[in-house]
């Protein structure tokens, strides 16, 4: 009753005050285009409806393949129904009231879907697009898919906003979007800190919001190994933190999977090989490979043994296992940061080395070692991915695999050699959102003292001096641009290029202003860039502060992923957007860190 | 029941076993040590008592001061139960059980205080030392005041331990402790950010884990008002965030002021004037300088008007305000970074300048206006303290305020001067822990390209280069050392100094290393130096990301403010001790951040 009375005040409001309320929905509006990822085509109008909790239905169309009873699409109206209106959260009571009772003016969202892929999960080639059309007491919703439906809808609940009073409403709207890139995804690493599922689900929620489609588990390596496996027991019993409590049982995968596939999300698993694997050698003595200090072995252990049956076949059960489990088509093999010490100090393996004529080059050795995943993975019917290592070791040797670049020097050299050679590839270099930022540029930008002229007015500076304006926003340093060079003084302006407060100030900036495809190449190579990924790895990272070291900076890559180039090429008019979206998200539930100073209308409270 | 159980199969095991469980007892007697910050004097054995939450009581000795009834004490001994026994937060059914029945043999707490305040405040003088005796069946707890014995409870709980079954023990424990400074603050920002009253709690929690003494509540600054005064309640009805929402009401405050109470810590507030009142103009139109465009006003204000008599009487009844409120001795000013050049653009200001024989110098004005503050909070019988500002701008004038040395350029070379002129200094400059860290330091360590030799052994380069060490704690990079150097390379060893990563990796060994009177100077400037604080700045900070920033980074300035020098001088030996402590603050539902690789035995789970 509240809300229909609110929402009546406010259309009284609109016949006597009819200008003063065209300003305050002008004002509103700006809200409106603040749906994140930026759709590729939105027009919208200052024209609003009211929608009340209790008189707000979702429907299939007569059309639509989908029907009740489609599991994606039911449990998503359930679960919009309540990131649309989050104020009912807080009253169970008032909930069940709002659902028993439709009014008189329904607002129905129509939703239809021409596949009626309910049961399934999604892909690879899964089609994300849809229409969205909002109109009075409407809105249509059509996608070829579920999994369109589903981005649909999280832009519906998007354009859902509440005026000063706690009423809602949604403009007038029509959406045609589309993903840039079909692969956008997020590594988290459950080895160097163990993640709790709840952290895990949180995030995908966050993931689905953004409008991200690939989690990246990154579940094992050096660590810890946390993977509950039936096949091997005891890779988790000796070599997860503690085997009880930090692990992911079966039980636990499968809640994962499905809750990432509701929300239209891929889950590739990574076990990482052969390096980053001390931690399986725990449950699997002679997996990994002796060191040996002159003629002896020095008691600790190398890589995975490249050179024993025992390794590959070992290797084969797992991997059969975990593609028994993990149901999506890729599969991620690592093959990063091998350290050839090891193998190079065991008499064995130079023998080895010596039989296969490899010389001393042991990225042979690595090579084929990974060629040999790579045919199980291919045998198990699933594509595989590797980080660039594996590229660089072989350019010349297997192209069945997608190639992830993670590192900063040269990414877009990288992506030019890797698509040259026919290759896929995923970009992830400029979206270590654990790190502090792009490590190999802004040494330069660095010479400076900036707190020497802190406090000081320009008239107290003799006028032969070039000031430094190193601080500020861009409103912020556009005024002091003014005042100072009003004060006679030349101006040296490294505000902007503060790149190395990454991690202090703005640092989502530089992760939007990533442009993936920026490198020489042909269409074609640009057409076998599926996708980038933000990754978040563990070293100082665990659930106490993953969300805010997430959000909203991982917002900036979904919205480079999501969205078309040129129309979001600014970041200061991504700024209040995101600021914005900032807001929902807390409203949501996600700890998402403040861009800067201001607030939001409901803060954070769940402390 | 179960615990009790525990301990007993624990000593059976005591009787087969012995040896074994010698070990056993002598890995879990690291645990002890675990008092964070370090005390004075500690000494333990490895004897240890099993301690069972249904038969462990509090008691008052005969000889104490304070006896039951006492507020301060009660409410430590039902807090502190609490905490020494986690587990039974869980199930408050068992916690019944255990506080209704005593068993056959207890542990008792003894606690005794020769002075009696139970009903006080925490002050400047405050006594904080204390004696604490662990022995068979009982603990021993003397100290002058109730402030010391708060300080000698959190000790005792940080000495309770539990075994891998959950049994807790406590190991045979001397201790004599007093803290080095005896102001050890920590600053909040509420302005810039709003911070819900349970994030502010919660942080007090947190100091008193860590011994730390002084909220210092930077209450109000330019973005927003949101302090609820009684006398000028528009001040943060136009100036707060949102007048209902995000502002501190009277209760509000005193909730704080008694929560911090009971933990012994003092609450200082900061109406910083003249600059930073950007958002007090809102509610008190006349207050702030209206600055000129030439002739005419511009329609923009600066800092406080100093030259109207309104001002000064405002400000006269605003912090008599405050002095009502808030019951500390101490009350802050403020007074830095002012802006001039509004003053100067104001023809009444510059024609009160010349009537003053200011000349163009407006630090004159401003060391006007600052003597007028100091003189008014000295009439409400309150110490006032000032940024450093204030005593750079008249070194010569007033001596009674205590200066917190901010700045981080030649902050020693500061504090001798404070301390020369006579003055009280606090530290705060070393542990903007808001901040990436020390900027004026770390340009010079970062002319590198490290990332240049990842993942390549050292085998494989040429033995004349020389190879820079830039990755790992001591003991990676250790072994780095004796690995590439037993290749036949030169080593250049930068991994210690990457403190530019300080928001990434391990900052808090820089706020560890600070040395507080590392200045040239008498004994007597020395005394002067009356602590330290940490400031947490909101710019980039609100609830979501509040606690995993200042903990346990925090920690390290703690132990730094509270512990001899000399005794913990060295990071690497404070590592598994802060380590640990993180874990307990965990347990306690800090949300510490990690502060590497690893596991705790309880991960966060408060999602």
């Amino acid at each position: 009753m509240l809300f229909s009375r609110l929402c009546k005040s406010s259309e009284l409001l609109l016949n006597k005050k009819r200008i003063l309320l065209f300003f305050f929905t002008a004002v509103n509006a700006v809200s409106v285009t603040a749906v994140w990822p930026m759709p590729q085509k939105i027009s919208s109008s200052i024209e609003r409806y009211c929608v009340r909790p209790q008189s707000f239905i979702f429907q299939y169309t007569n059309v639509s393949i989908a029907q009740p009873g489609c599991s994606i699409l039911d449990a998503a109206f359930v679960r919009y129904f309540k990131l649309i209106f989050p104020d009912l959260l807080r009253d169970p009571g008032k909930r069940q009231i709002y659902y028993a009772r439709p009014m008189a003016k329904p607002f129905t969202v129509w939703v239809g879907v021409s596949e009626g892929d309910c049961n399934g999960y999604p892909s690879e080639s899964s089609k994300e697009s849809y229409r969205l059309s909002v109109s009075s007491g409407q809105a249509l919703l059509r996608a070829e898919s579920v999994w369109g439906a589903l981005r649909g809808l999280e832009s519906l609940s998007q354009l859902v906003y509440q005026d000063g009073y706690g009423a809602y409403y949604i403009n007038q709207t029509e959406i045609e979007d589309f993903p840039r890139f079909p692969f956008r995804g997020l590594l988290l690493d459950t080895s160097r800190h163990y993640l709790p599922i709840n952290a895990i689900l949180e995030t995908l929620d966050a993931m689905a919001y953004t409008k991200l489609n690939v989690f990246h588990w990154h579940i094992v390596d050096d660590p810890s190994f946390p993977y509950q496996s039936k096949s091997y027991p005891d890779l988790s019993n000796k070599g997860a933190f503690h085997p009880m409590t930090h692990v992911y049982t079966q039980t636990d995968v499968k809640r994962v999977i499905e809750h990432a596939r509701l929300r239209g999300i891929r889950v590739v698993p990574e076990f990482d090989s052969p390096g980053h694997t001390q931690s399986w050698g725990k449950g699997k003595p002679d997996l990994l490979t002796p060191c040996y200090r002159g003629d002896v072995p020095s008691g600790t252990f190398g890589p995975v043994n490249p050179i024993l049956a025992s390794s590959y076949s070992f290797m084969a059960k797992l991997l059969k296992e975990v593609t028994s489990v993990f149901p999506d088509s890729f599969l991620h093999l690592g093959g990063d940061e091998v350290n050839f010490s090891c193998w190079r100090s065991n008499p064995d393996v130079r023998a080895f080395m010596k039989k296969m004529g490899f010389g001393t080059d042991f990225t042979k050795l690595e090579a084929l070692y990974v060629e040999n995943m790579v045919s199980i993975t291919s045998a198990l019917n699933r594509t595989s991915i590797v980080w660039q290592d594996v590229f660089d070791y072989h350019e010349k040797h297997s192209r069945n695999y997608v190639v992830e670049v993670w590192k900063m020097e040269g990414y877009q050299c990288k992506m030019r050699k890797v698509t040259k050679a026919g290759l896929k590839a995923i970009l992830a270099a400029p979206w270590y959102l654990d790190l502090p930022g792009p490590t190999h540029e802004w040494a330069r930008y660095y010479n400076v003292r900036p707190l020497a002229f802190r406090g000081q007015s320009p008239h107290r500076i003799p006028t032969d001096t070039v000031l430094e304006i190193w601080k500020g926003l861009p409103p912020a340093y556009a005024q002091e641009l003014s005042r100072i060079t009003g004060a006679g003084h030349r101006v040296l302006l490294s505000a902007p290029f503060y790149i190395n407060h990454i991690r202090y100030g703005q640092d989502w900036r530089d992760s939007y202003l990533v442009k993936p495809l920026n490198f020489s190449g042909t269409e074609e190579q640009k057409r076998l860039v599926i996708g980038g990924e933000v990754c978040m790895w563990g070293e100082y990272v665990d659930a106490t502060n993953l969300s805010p070291r997430l959000w909203p900076r991982g917002c900036a890559a979904a919205e480079r992923l999501w969205s078309d180039e040129e129309q979001t090429s600014s970041v200061d008019a991504a700024f209040p957007r995101l600021t914005d979206f900032r807001c929902r998200l807390l409203r949501r539930g996600i700890r998402a860190e403040p861009l800067f100073v201001g607030h939001c209308q409901q803060e954070y409270q769940g402390l």
